[in-house]
């Protein structure tokens, strides 16, 4: 029995060829089986370019509309035939297990929140993004950006869905999960963290307090727990850090003959470095806390990314993650804001 | 005539070597005039060993306390005598111009708020930390810790302040300065920066809107205002994404022997990137808007990064940073808070 999963085929920057080539592939060495939603008479076009791919499970779902990058919100409102919404309709209608998506997060995020609603217990659905630490384990941050202007009820929450996110995909048993703020002690932070903490040292979870910016990537903790403004602000600006010591390293390493020489020779070990750092390898960001599966990856996701993200939401599916916390956070107090 | 600074020489890691050596480094390359704050005896005897000292302008001030990194709030109360405290004394009683510390920047913040006071115009006085960009210019956000919640009127006092000592300190003409925010359009964000946003639009400032994190390091904004809980939250995560990156790239660089002849001839090609990334070059955060000058550096401060605060500190001064700030505010609509 083959896992379902709706697959956006319109949603990357570089459109509809990495959503078909990740839907083969996932189908092929996941098992898992793909509906790609998106124009019909395109996708079927460019799949039959592929030796292999009719005995695949990939098929196609008509969606006659595409939301952009660059769309707002009354166009993303207005698309109702669009691939996103398609998509996460056939998860609501049980057609599938799953949703992925490469396209514009804050539609996708919107419009599951409008077609699948909240999971009981959860006042406020959290997309979860997965990184690299030096000790070569995923760490999770969450929320990235689903809510901005959280109360302390919504972080305990984030905590509670991060910790069975973790322990669920990335097997971690005990993870440590800590709340992103601006110093250890309990009483450094601001007003929201300062009143978030004591929920979360009262939740079942192995809560291990404050955390800083610069232990988002040191291996110490697992799960950070931050209101969605902050974590989108700590992902974004990681990402620039990023893109910085590339452009910085890369200048460097041309100045000079010898230089060059180096760089070549020590070629494996950069590749190996961006393989390490790749975000790719992670699955995508699910949107925790919604009655279904739906993930969100990169708009610059390539094949490898597109066909992890499928695999996650299989597993995610698989592993019942949404009963999980259904499960747990009824009977807590952070159960739902009074 | 020679500016005077006072410099807390027990701040750093290392103290008291990069502190005695970076002020006479300053006192000979430019011109200044420098206090050396902390235990007389010791700092007599350590400043003997350096031949040509005592032809330089540096002088001890006593200081019997000293306030750690791990100090609390409780404890730096009760050193009424700490290098700290005595250096900003200095200040207040103008026979120093600024104070520069590599210590526990709490502390440091804590005390120039109580014993120099704010400037007239301002609430709440904002730490700003200078990094480089993509464009090897250099870009300063602020607030990145002196204020927790924050109101729209402290952010546009900090866009103020910014711009000020973004032109008089890196020669800026005309800086760019943007909105720390989670996406760029004018309703995106938080409810702090969607209040904040008009106002900041209202100001004879050239404001380019909002910016979001990746937008730190690429060069287009030269001043990024930020709440002092996101600031310091962006400028850490920037901190353990450049460990990681380190790490990374040194564990790959050593796997085979190719790779290490490939790091060896491409070794200055490292040393010039880290110099480009180098925080010590741009002397220090100042607490910008109390009455008076105060530079914090990194407690890993060397003798390079010493030297450049105490040369920050007065071209501080000599520009009359803090007299354009209170004429700037006086008049504006953000002056102080109702």
């Amino acid at each position: 029995m083959h896992t379902v999963i709706a697959l956006d085929a319109m949603g990357s920057d570089k459109a509809p060829r990495p959503e078909i080539e990740g839907a083969l592939q996932a189908a092929r060495h996941h098992g898992v089986r793909v509906l790609l939603v998106g124009p019909e008479e395109q996708l079927r076009a460019d799949l039959e370019r592929y030796p292999g791919a009719r005995r695949l499970p990939v098929e196609i779902v008509h969606a006659s509309e595409v939301i952009t990058m660059e769309d707002k919100v009354d166009a993303i409102r207005g698309k109702r035939d669009s691939s996103i919404r398609v998509g996460l309709r056939l998860v609501r209608e049980g057609k599938a297990a799953g949703f992925v998506t490469a396209g514009n997060t804050g539609a996708a995020m919107a419009t599951a929140k409008v077609v699948l609603g909240a999971l009981p217990g959860v006042d406020r659905p959290a997309l979860a993004a997965a990184f690299p630490t030096a000790l070569n384990t995923a760490a999770i941050l969450l929320d990235v950006g689903a809510n901005v202007d959280c109360n302390a009820t919504n972080l305990a929450q984030f905590a509670v869905m991060g910790d069975i996110y973790c322990r669920s995909i990335f097997g971690k048993k005990h993870p440590r999960v800590g709340l992103l703020s601006i110093g250890e002690e309990e009483g450094k932070g601001n007003d929201l963290t300062r009143e978030a903490f004591p929920l979360l040292k009262r939740l079942p979870i192995n809560f291990v307090g404050n955390v800083e910016g610069r232990d988002l990537y040191n291996g110490d903790v697992d799960v950070i727990v931050a209101d969605g403004f902050v974590g989108n602000v700590a992902l974004k600006t990681s990402e620039g850090v990023a893109r910085l010591v590339r452009a910085v390293l890369k200048e460097t390493l041309k100045t000079t003959i010898t230089r060059q020489v180096g760089a070549y020779l020590s070629r494996h070990a950069f590749s190996d470095f961006k393989k390490r750092l790749d975000h790719t390898e992670y699955g995508g960001a699910p949107l925790l806390g919604i009655k279904g599966v739906c993930i969100i990856t990169h708009g610059s996701s390539n094949t490898n990314a597109i066909k992890n993200a499928v695999r996650v939401a299989a597993e995610f599916a698989e592993g019942k993650v949404n009963e999980s916390i259904e499960r747990e956070l009824a009977g807590l107090s952070v159960a739902v804001t009074p």
